[in-house]
């Protein structure tokens, strides 16, 4: 059997040659003696990576002057506390748009936090679709403006960024980020888990507008307010330096890939095979409106549902791993983030079609 | 050269079989065709690493059934936020024992949600000992009594766990959990960063007593909150894999090693040679009063401080790196955790001894 093509919704695949990086750089890191995990984060070796880390990033996304980059940990779920605490003060209202799960989960954590308005919502037509911006109802006093870029359970994704109408617009990209060029310098705030497209767990990129850094409510615990990791370069607490160390070498490799321009190209063309032998099938089925239809989480069901058993069963036998789909939803899901190559789509396309001669 | 021996506080070294094991796990761990931090935290092969960890934790500490552990993000400083927000609730006071650097970040966090009262304080003879018990001023309505295990700046350590009076105990043991046994029944909460004695930065381990679980204050977000996490198994967000992976190699490890109680020995018999060492010597100094001095994190002052650049460029020649103390304190600082090998401690005592004969 060729190798295993992991297509978990994350933590997920890393591209190989980040993982024999990794192998090569244990027991001695860059000649320090030590693995990178086993340094001090203050140590001179480890403040030339984070350093080196802030800059690769904000050259590559095009960061302008006006934005802070800072690096913390647990994750989106820490943000969709950590953005109401940060931005709404003891203010409000925070807006929020909903356009599945993971909106969901965001607009129910900022409720805890200030009053919430929510601008649209996908969530009538079971989240087949980006709500259009013309029916958003967005407050022009609103302390912010939130959605989330890519929504992997059901595989929606915003084509570009929307308008915000004046307000700091802020999103979720913890599942798209890197996957091709954005304008940073429309957004308040753009907050990524990094175990998609940027590597392992235990990191998450937030990049804040410098005039927003002062507006966080009292009780926002010091690790979590911006101001007070911007201040400290992310080292207010100590870092997951194990997960800075792969974002470093990830970003090494898109530039070894081309850049953002040629991973964006590659996605674009991955998801576009994947959705056309779907639409082609008569075996499967892809509910989402095309033009919301993610690059990143391709969703798909089969005719009928008892077939599923099967399908899992033999596209694991095939090599074909982590195709079930979020247990919310059921049926299945290939997430083809960057380090998804070309040859991993072509082989799950090749297996579609071949079980659906089989089983159709 | 023999191989490099690494004194640094934190994060610091692994037990070198931990790291071959983590190198010979990639590419492919336990035969998934994927290494652990590719892999979905959700994925059987990694809920059964989760629930392993658990469990093997709960043995090696005999944490009674009346405590949950959660497993978190963020370090101890995010619990010098997390203990108070998820244990004063809207009341109070909390109440600390201020023994150095790390107490005083604790107690200046806990200031921001809750009304704090300091039992007892060293700062006034620069932290060179535990208050004595004794004089320790513990209101009985107090929410808590936080106290920090081993303050890793000077090297202040509780030789024993003190009595708290009735109200709940609270330790920070980030820098001596898994040293030697402790009384987990006698705690409300013990917490514990990762990155000196159970692994890599990106995960702390919480210890709560049930009945703490449900007086958070309204406002804790939800991957901090006790409760939320213990109903969640600790994935109410997705954790740092790494760092949950690291840590189950770091008990098998313990296990091989002898078991606690073999490791707490190893760790009394290091810390004597040192401060014998130091205390027999004419150049070197320790200012920590003797019943006080910490097993982990051992800090010397040369006699004359000009010697210091000498001493650290002659110590690094010669294999011995980390020994730089901290910016706040100056002098020198050997942090010997479990997986400093007695050898290490030796090679250090015959560099002093050797230093001493040509500079002192």
């Amino acid at each position: 059997m060729e190798g295993i093509v992991n297509f978990s919704a994350g933590p997920s695949a890393l591209p190989a040659p980040v993982v024999a990086r990794i192998r090569d750089d244990l027991p001695d890191w860059n000649g320090t003696g030590s693995s990178v995990v086993e340094l001090s984060h203050r140590a001179g070796p480890f403040m030339a990576l984070a350093s080196g880390l802030e800059a690769h990033l904000r050259r590559m996304l095009a960061v302008p002057e006006s934005h802070r980059i800072v690096f913390l940990q647990g994750g989106a779920q820490m943000q969709f506390a950590a953005v109401p605490l940060n931005l709404a003060g003891e203010g409000g209202p925070a807006c929020y748009v909903d356009t599945g799960a993971w909106s969901a989960r965001a607009i129910a954590e900022a409720r805890r936090y200030c009053r919430v308005h929510v601008a649209a919502s996908s969530g009538a037509d079971g989240y087949r679709s980006i709500p259009p911006r013309a029916v958003w109802e967005v407050p022009p006093d609103c302390a912010y403006l939130h959605y989330v870029a890519n929504e992997t359970i059901a595989g929606v994704e915003f084509a570009a960024e929307p308008e915000s109408g004046g307000v700091p617009l802020v999103a979720d990209m913890s599942s798209n980020i890197l996957s091709r060029p954005i304008d940073v310098a429309r957004f308040g705030v753009v907050y990524a888990g990094a175990q998609k497209n940027m590597g392992v767990s235990g990191l998450t990129v937030v990049i804040v507008r410098e005039d927003l850094l002062d507006c966080a409510h009292p009780l926002t615990p010091t690790v979590i307010r911006y101001a007070a990791q911007a201040e400290a370069d992310s080292m207010a607490n100590t870092p997951c330096t194990f997960a800075w160390y792969v974002a470093s070498l990830v970003l090494e490799w898109i530039d070894d890939e081309g850049g953002l321009d040629a991973v964006a190209e590659r996605n674009r063309r991955k998801a576009e095979r994947l959705y056309r032998a779907i639409d082609a099938s008569d075996l499967y089925s892809n509910r989402i409106e095309p033009a919301s239809r993610s690059r990143m989480n391709v969703s798909f069901e089969l005719g009928d549902d008892a077939l599923d058993p099967t399908f899992l069963a033999e596209s694991e036998r095939a090599g074909l791993v982590g195709l079930k789909g979020h247990r919310s939803l059921g049926g299945m899901r290939a997430s083809i983030y960057n380090a998804m190559p070309v040859q991993g789509v072509e082989r799950l396309v090749a297996f579609l079609e071949d079980f659906e001669r089989r089983h159709g």
